[in-house]
């Protein structure tokens, strides 16, 4: 029978992710292969179309039997048109990415943004099932999120919802890649933990966290951090409980504001220590009315890398 | 024609005005009258019922073409059961308000929270027409909220959506009634800024602010910081600015995280002066990512006190 699976792509700005699945959202094939995104747009492109091929082989199905494709792709979109407007990482402006894999594959290919993606991956198949009112925070290299409600992503009036990362949390605080001071982002992203870090190095402290960046400090980073306080070294831990604080804030904000059934937590820096999200843990319970904070549970995501592929397998399931 | 007509209705803590209005949400009787909450909760639904009455026999209009009516009540409550849960300015707790109406009026009503509504009015009737997507924000004894997501309130997971008043925006300032240190309320609404004002004074400083309230230090209240600032007070001036600082970066956090195409305010703090609505504006353009502030406008409401009861006919109008 033709149309039986779907292919979900994450484009990222170093690595593509994409998984061939059914009708129940069943994992058949997956491929990771490198963006290489130097090399130009068409190169890219052609690595996703021949990814989605490669699932296709691996899996043995005939090609009648794919029915759509669902892509999450980084930077601000038009959903509706299949348009990245600007992705940074990947050095796009107005890249029709919709029209153009929908021409080369033949099939009808759905766009989203990728930490919308990340959500209605956690929302359909992982920790935020069941949650048809669920925020996603992903916090590592920077701070993103994607907001479901009524079950559905919700983009807002121009597709720009869900940036949690530019909530100012720290309005006297440190300035943001964006410009403005104290964003999430500028103090709880992992880029925001290794600043500090590198500060306190350069400052001629900071003894364990060198340590765990072997000695170089050009080498110290979000991950040095927690390596460090993972073994108990205090300056480190102290780093992370002020990022899991600010993250508190706004995980208390965005649940007073919007009454969830579920915050969902990813990115590296959730993943790897206790400090950052016990903080959090800490200031969500002091910070949030009673009554919402009885509605929502507050827990890390259970797909890892994989939801933004898996929130492009929703999405084309979703649509067809 | 049988139910061409519907009553509007937003209880309040010390008024409650009742409208009556066409299916073009024309106002065809209005009636203001007090709550009188202290002489308990059935003497309130007898002047609710009545005033519902008044307003049909204000306007002719025979009692078989009035088809439902729409209710707003103050506090956490069960829109679907019609439940008011609790309301500290009533003396109310559980209180099955929709059924009790109903029975009384023969008539289907509907319930909602009195913020919801008044952003549901403005939306509407009032200066967020045409924007499907809005956040409404009062800023009065408090600070409240209501968000239009696709044309509808949005109630989240269990109808508390829309606190914008408990989102942190100064994570080391005053308490606030709810028992967290920095939320909204606590620093820009009306009660806040009278705070201010008395500890100013107390303090043997604010002589404007004083003489504006007559010179009795116990009348300090908003009003009169308004009034002070309005003569060019600077110590008041100062007072507003930082309230109008915190709540702009409140509010360029919900557009960056909900991507409204408008921002409505309302309530007496918003009316008063210019001081705080321009300090609130230079954050929000200071805050805000360009693409969702392009997006957005941000406006006074244009309801004033009635947007409540509008969206309460507007509520009715809805559901039938």
């Amino acid at each position: 029978m033709a149309g039986e699976l779907v292919a979900g792509v994450d484009l990222g700005g170093t690595k593509i992710l994409t998984v061939l699945a059914d009708r129940a959202g069943q994992v058949l094939a997956r491929v990771k292969v490198s963006t290489h995104a130097r090399r130009g747009q068409d190169y890219v492109i052609d690595t996703i179309v021949e990814s989605v091929h490669e699932t296709m082989r691996m899996s043995g199905a005939p090609a009648g039997k794919i029915s759509a494709v669902g892509v999450g792709a980084p930077g601000p979109l038009d959903p509706d048109r299949g348009l990245v407007f600007f992705a940074p990482n990947l050095g796009w402006k107005n890249v029709p990415l919709g029209t153009i894999m929908s021409e080369r594959l033949k099939l009808p290919v759905y766009l989203d943004n990728d930490a919308n993606l990340a959500a209605l991956g956690e929302h359909v198949y992982g920790a935020g099932r069941d949650a048809d009112h669920m925020i996603y925070i992903t916090v590592s290299t920077g701070v993103g999120g994607g907001l479901i409600m009524d079950g559905r992503v919700y983009h807002g009036a121009g597709g720009g919802a869900g940036e949690i990362g530019h909530v100012t949390v720290a309005p006297d605080g440190p300035v943001c890649n964006c410009g403005n001071a104290g964003c999430l982002e500028a103090v709880s992203s992992g880029t925001a933990i290794a600043l500090r870090a590198r500060a306190l190095v350069d400052d001629g402290r900071g003894a364990g966290i060198l340590a765990a960046a072997g000695g170089d400090a050009e080498q110290v980073s979000a991950r040095s951090v927690s390596v460090a306080a993972v073994a108990g070294d205090a300056e480190a831990v102290v780093i992370l409980r002020d990022a899991g604080r600010y993250l508190g804030i706004a995980v208390a904000g965005v649940i007073n504001l919007l009454n969830p059934s579920a915050v969902v937590l990813g990115g590296g820096c959730i993943q790897s220590t206790a400090a950052l999200w016990d903080a959090m843990l800490t200031e969500v319970h002091r910070r949030t009315l009673e009554s919402s904070l009885a509605a929502v549970r507050v827990v890390r995501g259970s797909l890892g890398g994989d939801a933004g592929a898996l929130g492009a397998v929703a999405l084309a399931l979703e649509r067809t």
